[in-house]
């Protein structure tokens, strides 16, 4: 069996989501059902594991996965084959024959997540997918200095959704940045870290629009972080706004945030 | 009885177009749901008449259309009424009480449309409904040369699509401007014209991208404007890229183009 590693974007409007459910139209499936083409429908079927899920309407610029194919085949071929049998809204932009003990998420280092917010007066039809709406003026330099309260490592039980499964709570993250994209009106939040909670980012980014909005005074991130109480961050951002920008193996140096990752 | 324009913007992907099909979801059929519920349902129901019809998958910044209410509501009141009760894909922009002799299609005097294409090596999933993905170089400098061929009175006879059923094929383009955005890898085609005939804009752009890649010489606008033979131009670029900027009464200086009119 040949390792290989891709890297890929995709679209999560209509998709429900990373993880293979059944019935529904997954990233995973997806990608799973082009790879066991590719290798001719072996059985058992071949799996497709990713860094990481997504939820329902987020969407990914440069997520990875790793799989194990019985043929070999160039690196940019493998790449063609695979955009040959996918939809639209996923493209693979490498593909990388590894070594066999590469492995996409327990070798992850780190995530680097962005949101959007546009600041539209009303919805803008062309971004309804693709950012949250928020059209009250915020305070960008505020929610700035509120974010740093998060750079470190913590105990985000506050910030972590109740159907979380993880064991632990603790996670570092090692820079986040807020600022005002002026030429799309938008608010973008950026944060990268050794992995994050579920619905970690959308209620953090949540938290900061209030802070942002004088909904909650500057310094309201210590205070709730040492409150261990997911009931005092009360909000989450809905899912349209969040991209999965890049995942660190180590092996380059793009832990922190470089503006280029993205594609609009 | 009293008359309002709207004018509205579109993101086209989920529309079989803006005309009333039977059993399609259509721009203007959801708009005529939204005003007679406003009007409370009279019988026979409203109509919403537009300044005139995109194809499925086009889009519009700031489409115009007018209706006949039975009740007179302040303007601001009459487009926060209609968004309440609009899908997300639809916003209007402005409702203002006119003229009962105002008149969305007849009394246009222009209209702008603007076409983009994406110039990725691949095509990108954010921009698969909003662009034309065309990954080839082209020779900007060469296209804005050919398509001042197409400025002025003209029988444009061989840029339209055999469906058409105009009694007359001659339309005036006032401006054409061809440009690089660079900022999103993307080439951007601008017309102004008092009407443009069906899919004209699409022809133009697929006929202007031939000559841009060499596959036409610079100067083939005047031999083929020259023949009026539809067969001359044989492409049709994608609905995707194609955007109804704006429409003029000739109340406003809006004629030229404009970038600001771009909501993106």
């Amino acid at each position: 069996m040949y390792r290989y590693k891709i890297t890929f974007a995709y679209d999560g409007t209509n998709f429900s989501g990373f993880q293979i459910q059944p019935n529904k139209r997954t990233v995973e499936q997806t990608l799973k059902n082009a790879v066991n083409k590719i290798a001719k429908n072996p059985e058992p079927p071949l799996s497709v594991i990713g860094s990481g899920r997504t939820d329902a309407g987020v969407h990914a610029l440069n997520q990875v996965a790793h799989f194990d194919c019985p043929y070999k085949l160039g690196n940019d071929s493998m790449r063609k084959a695979l955009n040959s049998l996918l939809p639209l809204d996923i493209i693979v932009k490498k593909a990388e024959l590894v070594s066999p003990d590469f492995h996409a998420r327990f070798n992850a280092h780190s995530k680097h997540y962005r949101y959007r917010v546009d600041q539209s007066d009303f919805v803008n039809p062309f971004k309804r997918n693709y950012t949250a709406h928020f059209k009250y003026p915020v305070d960008v330099a505020k929610m700035q200095k509120a974010a740093q309260d998060l750079v470190g490592e913590h105990d985000f039980t506050s910030f972590v959704a109740s159907g979380s499964q993880a064991l632990s709570n603790v996670r570092t993250i090692y820079q986040a940045d807020v600022h005002r994209d002026e030429a799309n009106n938008e608010i973008v939040f950026d944060f990268v870290g050794n992995g994050f909670l579920y619905n970690q980012v959308r209620i953090m980014v949540a938290f900061l629009l209030e802070i942002g909005s004088n909904q909650r005074p500057v310094d309201d991130v210590i205070r709730v972080l040492a409150a261990k109480d997911r009931n005092q961050a009360r909000m989450t951002a809905p899912a349209s706004g969040l991209y999965l920008v890049s995942v660190d193996y180590g092996d380059q140096n793009n832990k922190t945030i470089d503006e280029s990752e993205s594609i609009k």
